[in-house]
């Protein structure tokens, strides 16, 4: 490209920026070094928020202390404010991969920000003796406090749409409990024939499991509200004058109306990852659960003929290239493969947390790029399982009565009655004959036959339960 | 062995078992069909701990609700007691990896406590007519709920040790924290010189990371206090009366002295390993961390005169069978490979959770056999980290002092006044040229002398932090 | 213990030692220093074996390069034959889990041959002025080469176990597809119903895949011929003089068997764990596929009555405190268990060969531990797998055949005679009403009678496999 | 949009599909149901093309068997060729991650190649009574064998890059090795000074290294070759005709060049994922490799007055936005967090592997997205790691020779003449004292002061190593 340039430089000298370019050096060597997945940071847009916001309070804590003129300061927050509104993304280019603990990051998000805060003050992009990306923009921060903070407010409102999209699905499995609770069916553990209970039962067991993690995910989440924002460099607060900390703090709170407290102890704040390896680890919690419940959901619907056929899941598309009239139960199977994925990111984020050195950890951009997919691919993932699968499915009543009524199971109930020596004896002889409980209970005169009735009606069986439904 | 054997039958038909043997047919079974590991389950003593104060529990109900005569009651009692007591022991025999869900282990205890207990009655080994493992010792109860009941029982205990030891490495590490608090140094982001601190902020940062942890850690273990005990087979309550889980329950709390609770939904809580999963994820946590914090052990040790040199570990052994006199830092190594075994645990732990399938997981043996090790190697880590390491720290204070005079990184103090452009091509020349920073400030009459060196005296430069020490 | 002690030496001075222990001073510092799992190095006998044979190997290369007196070349020599013949194995006390890249259990190994060689010399134990330890036993050596070339041909010697116990699983699955070539079943891909196979087929695929596993794993295990004996400290050899790699490789490959080559290239070979990461890899993949198979049995013999019901596995215990003459698939339970185990290993072992720095990895041990248990758990759970479930598979036939003639899957067969649009109507119609393929099709007048009784035919559908049964 | 759209019909009814759009319904529901990432199949350009390939050459062998008519395979080969030749690709709208094991990816590519066949025929898009996505583009084929064979196919042609890349990176480490032969340092183990080397044997470790791994993958890459085009939906090859596997693959095997085979039992490789688990499981070992490297080219390079300060990375941008002059390894810092990425990615293939039941795995597009991520970015950071950082490292000889002469670990040398408890007291008095060890061997008269000069030579303690440089 000829296209005009202008000349910035740096430590390692002079360079052409595109002259359009609200970027700047430091982001143009960036792109250069790191050309690892094509993908910009623009694609983690709640981390653009946040690093717009966080550069905001910065300015404002500035402002406050005296060490920004008002002048400087309200172009700068100027600024923030449009990125915050959504324009300029498309001048966060640096690849998400990318070496240096976010300091191309941080220092994409300065340069963006001055030039725009320069045009905004009636001067040219590139004319940082007016207003300066790392002496203005940047002032009294590090990219080692402003860019942990970013990635954790960012981590919150991210976890905020997941936390919804859970509800959702819970609410999905919660109506479906209601509307099952008197569809009787043959609870099975290790596969086998258990004893009865009602398909009620069964989701309203996904219900509460969404649930529990929904409360759990919560708590993670208030750990992330810590930041280390004031700490500079290295924790020991360099540069960030008395009272700036906790004025960059307020601000911050105030501009994302988050509860964010600062950490007690900055030194160990600015190396640690504990937060992120926690929140991933309850992720990797959620993901377990979505996809044992996608597990079953596929079991149970298994068929139409040659499976256990005691669902149907609504059908979203034709299932096979091949196989006319064949449709899958592609929606659980997504699910999946999304908690397959955030379970290999949660080794991903271990590995970067525990790979951190001295003072700082310089893989978080790694931290951040695997937190934001998982977090982003499980919302949707939820949405997705509940709208497009939970909501339709419907039961095949007959099926599942006719299994309790069959089921050599019932024999559990007259343990009490019998014993479980001679409840076995009974269980054996049915399965090898094919023949009923009560019949061959009868037959040996265990029990009368009016006894025998009330105890083995399914409803009684499967009635016990404490499950919501 | 021609020993003296009783005979003993099942399901599947009639076995001799030694006569002198507690165990009885079932652990016979188990043990021929699972001889994976040879590793008894006897090697988890909180677990054979839990399991007895299981069955004590629930005699103890059976009892209450009249199911079972005050003589049997009593007789079970008395065994439980004494395994509790550490008597037994060996005849716990079933491999830690095992089918089943651990069916295997609650029969290994329903027979072994049912034998001692008809001796206790004056009975002979065998003699289950007057009083049976599964009719009498499991009434009311089943595999899917004593074992995980079980397993969350030996579960807090473990951790209860697992924060003690935790609680001694973060009070070694506050030790030196204070010990070294006026002792500078140079902190270092991303390995490259950063700016000072000292040696105390370095090893405070260590503690609060633990105590952090200790924190989450005693968060996650309160989840483990919810068991499903009377949920019986598939959390229907099928054969446990009303009233019996109410009644388990508060005597389990008794004779454990922890503050148990019964899950809400039993259907759930049966098939349900979230707490299990999210405890081994902060277990990892703690891994990471202390992984992380032996890292820098090492590295700051490293030496004697071709590394860092910072500090000196106490020498434990010799580190070489053919280098004389070296000295390695095999306590810090053994502890990262105690996380890196964690980290691998849990990858099996979440597998095994993700497999659950309809009412039950039956991989929780894998899951007990891994967060067992994970915890009690763990407890050994913090430990050995603490008395064999941390305790015996040195620091080698001239080293550190001149790495902070020598320092370009001094120079970040001076951005307020002279600015990142100009402060940059300071530091650039310092590095060309090995010149002292003051020198070229001098030189450049960039700032009077008082006051630069004013500006550069280590202390101010690291005074600003607010570490512990 | 007041038993008597000899006194020994080393660089941090001076200790007693139980009389009558073959290990020494280094032996018992490392005792002291890490106690993490209790399991001492005894438990490994395949790396006793190999740490025996290295260190014969090492004492003829010496005695042949003129640097160890033929006397003690000899004496040395019958020790380590006396330990590869199963003597003295519980000297080895050293745990498991150690820091220091081996050098503990070679330091075990030293000590005990040494101390076997003095008595065997007609010394007492201690007199190490007659052989010593490190100047005699380890003359020429490293932990640094003695410790990876003896867990190397540890691990030929477990592989070779393994590989022998998938040849029995393998053909445990081989004469199922033979004696299940003729029954005929429904394909299921997505857990629906697809075309028409045989069992046969399917548990060929079974035994083609373990076949291929065992090629896999051949070939892994040759990379792991490849040894660093000669390397000494860090790959430069120093110290051990020419002829001397060449040498104890010779003498090792004759003790061994193995055809054990020297690698090219010391201070590579010395610090790199790579062909433990893909030894690992590898059995991570016959893991993977051991588990989908054993998922596949238990799905398959779901059951009895609510469950797809296809097979019966043959019972092996009682399946169920509470549930009398339940049956459950404990023996593919276990095999799952073990495979969920060897993925976790295999995070651990990829963290420890990760974390090795510059010249060495510290991290062997629990490389070793992980690949050790890895490996001779998956090797129990083949044996177990074949002679407890697989050998005494039976199918059910009847239901079997029902699927298929009741299947709308056959309808795919007729794709290339009416048309994917065409067909997928009528699966569509045969799903709503419950009718059968043939019966709408000519309903239609798609097809004539004759032919599409022809082409329905499930052998016809189901023969043009190419499989194995 | 109120655009022109065409009506088109499948199992569940009919829909408008975009007048313009080349792909038809199957591909409007999907992406529609799988609304997950953001991320469509394009992306993966090289699956895109492998795709085309498969639909081309099984177009020819239709043709060929008489299946299909001259002018629509000639339609169908056209419009593939056009794919390949880099065109549509922005048809390719499917979301990476979705469930059905790839039918919706083989969908929209029947699509779009069906209208763009049409098209070349004079037909309008959408009349597919001219030439049918289902019955002519994916005649004799199903999902199940398409789509694996072209994820190998991709697969292949990623992995040739990316061993191009790793040649690219060997030769750089090789240069250095050659540049850095004589410079002597100390070679360090458990991050203690152990004896002396040179730097390039330090270097040619690392090319050793890579060359090792690229063994390894180029054999990994061999069984990627072995597909199952021709095994249409479970293996059995129903509704391929004879001869139709054979020619199929013969044609893609010119198309692409490669030298593909069919598998022997398509029933298991249509449902095995065992190629693509252990090529993945050789993708983390280079990943382990890769960052071992890193992180030594960190650790040597870490400085510059507070660290070890071997070596000089070449600075690519500005380390900090408020250390003015640091300049940080972000180079070897990318390539840790790529390494992490694709050990993270190694479990997540590995569950997804493992989730397979029966007849198929419908989790393959986790697996393809994983795999060719883990590909292309391993790819880009070893060209970065190349070009940007080891092509420009310096050495500070100085420094390095410093550290031989000063070290203490000479004193191995001597072993072999003063024998190791002697040379333990030499080391352990070197060490409190700070004396050097020539020195301390003259007082002791332990050697004659000429004899000593030469075995303490540096480049003869370094110089009996059989490394590359």
């Amino acid at each position: 490209m000829t296209a005009a340039t202008r000349r910035e430089h740096d430590l390692l000298g002079d360079r052409g920026v595109p002259a359009d370019a609200y970027w700047g050096i430091h982001t143009l060597r960036a792109t250069e070094n790191f050309s690892i997945t094509g993908t910009p940071i623009s694609t983690h847009p709640h981390l653009i928020d946040a690093l717009a916001a966080v550069k905001e309070a910065a300015a404002l804590a500035n402002e406050e202390l005296g060490l920004l003129a008002p002048d400087k300061a309200a172009a700068i927050v100027a600024a923030c404010r449009e990125i915050r509104a959504g324009k300029l993304r498309e001048q966060f280019v640096v690849d998400v991969v990318q070496g240096g603990a976010g300091t191309s990051t941080n220092m994409n998000a300065n340069e963006v920000i001055a030039n725009r805060a320069l045009e905004l003050l009636g001067h040219a992009k590139g004319q940082y003796r007016h207003l300066h990306p790392n002496e203005d923009v940047n002032l009294g921060q590090s990219t080692n406090d402003v860019y942990p903070t970013a990635v954790k407010v960012a981590t919150v409102f991210a976890v905020r749409g997941l936390l919804k999209a859970m509800a959702v699905l819970q609410d999905a499995f919660g109506r479906k409990a209601v509307e099952f609770r008197d569809v009787l069916k043959m609870g099975r553990t290790q596969l086998q024939d258990a004893v009865p209970m009602t398909l009620g039962q069964e989701f309203s067991a996904y219900a509460v499991m969404i649930d529990e993690d929904r409360s759990r995910l919560a708590e993670a989440v208030e750990l992330v509200h810590e930041i280390n924002l004031g700490a500079t460099a290295i924790g020991t607060g360099l540069n960030a004058p008395a009272g700036y900390a906790e004025s960059a703090r307020r601000h911050l709170a105030e501009i994302t109306g988050l509860p964010l407290v600062t950490a007690a102890n900055l030194v160990e704040a600015t190396q640690d990852c504990g937060a992120f390896v926690q929140m991933s680890g309850v992720l990797k919690r959620v993901a377990v659960k979505l996809s044992k419940s996608c597990n079953d959901l596929r079991l149970l619907s298994s068929g139409p003929r040659a499976g256990l056929g005691e669902i149907n899941l609504p059908p979203v598309q034709a299932g096979s290239s091949i196989m006319p009239g064949k449709v899958n139960p592609v929606i659980p199977e997504v699910v999946n493969q999304v908690a397959f994925e955030v379970i290999g990111n949660d080794v991903t984020i271990t590995m970067a947390a525990e790979a951190g050195q001295l003072q700082l950890n310089a893989f978080e951009p790694i931290i951040l790029h695997s937190l934001s997919e998982s977090i982003t691919h499980l919302r949707a993932a939820c949405l997705t399982l509940a709208e497009r699968c939970v909501d339709g499915i419907t039961a095949n009543t007959e099926v599942l009565r006719a299994s309790v009524e069959n089921s050599i199971g019932l024999v559990t109930a007259l343990n009490p009655h019998i014993g479980y020596t001679a409840a076995t004896d009974i269980a054996k002889e049915a399965l090898a004959t094919g023949r009923g409980v009560a019949e061959l209970v009868l037959e040996r005169r265990l029990l009368p036959a009016e006894m025998l009735a009330d105890l083995l009606r399914p409803e009684v069986v499967a009635g016990r339960g404490q499950a919501l439904a």
